[in-house]
């Protein structure tokens, strides 16, 4: 069961805690509107989005940060992803 | 009787609980603000629109998710269908 | 007596209740936000919109669905006319 | 004593009611929000405006419907006109 | 002492009521809101502005109707003056 | 010690009162919303800027209007300066 | 561990009060809403971002001032950061 994102988005998988301290990456205490850690799971096709030639800079399995609050939760299989645009995606850690 | 959507809107028909747990895909309890799933059941033509060349990139009987409050609902020989921009849904379910 | 639409705008006549029925097309009970279905009436000409290219796609008797509040009213020998965008159309009804 | 408009404006003169009547178009009583008729008197150049080619689709002389808040009033030698962007215009009756 | 307009700005000084009456144009008497007549004293250059060509299409000694609290008022010399953008003019007086 | 302004952006320098009078440019008591003078002291290098083509046309020594509460204050060296895209500035005095 | 910024965005470190005055700038007292400095850690890689051209103009170890409450923070292996745009740095000091 999968999802395949529209356009240029991506599907994301919050990191627990555990894991971002394994990475080295912690965010702070009351990360009420902090960024947060996921990896990606899926990425949509890029391509002419409103208008605009997007070309996809992430891939499957990158770890990357994004605002708390932006892209749209969905369950799958009992497992919660998020979808969300590239463009509001901040960085990829490494 | 048919809706031939205009511009870049696909008509979608929501699918019922036993549906999405039949495919696997659990949407949240408190799902008030969350993605629901779809069938599309008409695609429109695409094209210029709004200035912008738009691909059609869903096609009749795609399941796909969308934001649940998106798109105009309309009912047509008893059964309710959504209009909704296709730049609106956020992916397909595969 | 008529009305040339300007720009990308057509005139339209909102279906009755039993025009409706006939057509096999209900709207909900409670329609206050519901979309609305109308015959087209007057087509304008489209070509360079707002410094975009647009092409009419709708034609006159062609039955379409819009939101119930999008246009403007007017009153021509004592009969409603709707004067609205073809980008707010959501669809044709065949 | 002319205005020259600027632009896409057009000056328009609102037409009494009587002329309406005459003219067969009659507007609701309760015209609030509701668009009105005008003549219309003098056409700005058109051209390039705000980095858009627009093409001046409306003649001195033409009977025009439009939004009764849009456009700015002025008084010119007692007479009162109207300026208004000709994207503002609804339609022409003819 | 002069001011140098930037971009698509024109510096105007208004029209006292007397020049207004002068000249057979009469602004009503409640003109809170209502345009205003002034002089253009200086023209900017025009050119691409804000990524789009500008003509500027009023020249110094031009008549002008603007909307009453558009542009930013400055006193040079003891005199008061608006400089404004050319594209908020409503249309020249002739 | 110095800043070199990104994009379209200036740094200016308000001018004083009595560099105000010496120039002849009095601006009103009441400044409150009032433009102000000022110098320019450095000019980024304008080029591509949000993807228009930008061309700077003020240059160091230009003694600019611009209004009062537009831009960023920064203190260098005990200075007070304002950074301020030149889009935003009215005109030069000359 | 790194954070590689995605399309325009950088990675700034503020700088810390004595830092400042080291280089001479001071920032005001009540800095609630005034512009900070910090030194840039990583750089995005431009390109195509929304549809339009950019060139990264900052780099790595450069002093940047910027708005105080833009960007976004985050926090890796115990130190602070802030992810923004470039568009939204205000000029470089030297």
């Amino acid at each position: 069961m999968n999802i395949r994102p529209l356009g240029e988005r991506v599907v994301i998988r919050k990191l627990e805690a555990e894991e971002k301290t394994k990475s080295g990456i912690v965010l702070p205490g009351q990360a009420q509107e902090k960024p947060q850690i996921a990896e990606v799971v899926a990425v949509g096709p890029g391509g002419i989005v409103d208008g605009k030639e997007i070309t996809m800079e992430v891939k499957v399995g990158d770890k990357v940060i994004f605002p708390k609050y932006a892209g749209t939760e969905v369950k799958i299989d009992n497992e919660e992803y998020t979808i969300i645009e590239q463009s509001k995606l901040l960085g990829i850690v490494e």
